[in-house]
């Protein structure tokens, strides 16, 4: 075997983590669009939404636990063990979050606040975005498209913080403690999405640096 | 020197690691069992229990100080540097969040909520799974007994979490903001505990699949 | 070329850290200055201070991300690229809840608490010792003196939890639920910088113990 067999001979493990990795991107698009629609209109006597929520958290799990132990097992990696660690792991917290914010919504029973569907909006737009990301980092084919999601992705975080603020201002004034502690609650859950988000997006930009 | 004398030298240097986690993992074992005993049935006008969660807290302190230092002298680890460093500072942070959890409940002189030993028992229960799964990794001699043992803290984990959640129903039926405020605190403090517990799991079974 | 010279090609790449390092740590010395200067007697309609805290936390995030650009490029580093990597995000952190604070003492318009500025009192002089700690960490020239600085760190932390503590207990003494909900999450932003600042400075004294 020649040493250009020997590099194709590697290369299908290399591409298993790009494989694993599209899997959790589509997951994770799957499940903030269904949060999306789930908190546009929301019935709190009807948990679908928190079973379905659920589900995609386990499944999330689930890839995880493989991606690490694809780690353990393949000497050849595409990029820094270090580096698919953090993504495998920053990925994971986007959905448990998700489920943390549904979880309690439905634990608190708290009213429908409108700033959750503006939140949910936000956590689907970067999701697709990581998505593209992540497509377009494999065999680093396209940096610059990268990094563009990166950006975008970014530039979410910032809008979801100035949510949160306007959406506290306004549940201050309600002036009742018990509501508050509890939609604030939830109010940070879904802002948390958003900085996980952006934690991924910087990995993906450190790895581009590196590599691309 | 043959080659083989050669690693029987280095191999006292690296086992001070396991000698160093085996005592970390004891003194969690005690400090979680204390905590426990002294939630069953504890006396705010008493802060002994306060004083001894201290005094663990800087011995683990003191012990995780040495890690650091024995990594930064020793050329040779018996797993990779990084994740000796999550290992230690994961265990530090088990007794920080105990420590604080009792640091709260005197502090804001909480009633007794009969979760917080509920959530004492998990805890102590991780930690004793801990030390069997750090016991069994020294040499990796019991792979299998240490995947075990992670499994167990994770389900803890999920247990706590169910804890948590009915914990928090059932107290905002008081509807006395202030209580709900000092309580939820601790509560979440206590859950931390399981978190940390379950991260140090995880980097244990990582640790598992890279070396056995 | 000769050996020595190759060295010497090589290292202007690799002050370049310490050049931003330096850099940065000059710049949250300033910030906390003039966050401690503005907390000591602040006016809720005057949002000069919070404009101020913004312009620095941009600041950071353009040199935070320089030095990744730089981790990306440079083959050569001063120390590893992990610790760099710690480092550069903990110094971040810093300033990110600085401005986390200000922001919500604004937005909430919080009554003026004395423990505010005990708070950024200990902030700012956390940041004058990290700037020591980094200035004599280049070349390792002074390791006796990096240590030193982070043992100070290290004390400030554990004063901010005193005032923290103490602050909570008055808190609460007001039976006010809404502003203990308000006051409590600056408190706790303001105790997080010095946490973030204790966890650069043990970042610093794990590289000291590395290299020195």
């Amino acid at each position: 075997m020649g040493i250009g067999n020997i590099f194709k001979a590697f290369q299908p493990k290399d591409k298993v983590f790009f494989v694993l990795f599209e899997e959790v991107a589509s997951n994770l698009v799957k499940m903030s669009k269904e949060f999306h629609e789930g908190l546009i209109d929301f019935d709190l006597n009807d948990d679908t939404l928190l079973k379905k929520m659920s589900d995609y958290e386990h499944k999330m799990d689930d890839l995880t636990h493989e991606i690490f132990v694809q780690l353990g097992e393949n000497f050849i990696t595409p990029f820094d063990r270090e580096d698919i660690n953090y993504l495998a792991s920053g990925l994971d917290d986007i959905a448990d979050y998700i489920f943390s914010s549904a979880k309690y919504i439905f634990l608190y029973k708290t009213p429908e606040v409108k700033e959750f569907s503006e939140f949910s909006l936000l956590i689907h737009k970067s999701c697709v975005e990581l998505q593209n990301a992540i497509h377009n980092l494999n065999g680093f084919k396209n940096p610059a498209e990268v990094k563009e999601s990166c950006i975008k992705i970014n530039s979410f975080e910032n809008i979801a913080d100035d949510v949160l603020s306007q959406a506290l201002v306004k549940l201050f004034e309600s002036n009742d403690p018990i509501n508050i502690i509890k939609v604030k609650d939830v109010l940070e859950y879904l802002e948390i999405v958003t900085d996980k988000a952006e934690d991924v997006a910087n990995t993906i930009e450190n790895i581009v640096i590196k590599y691309a």
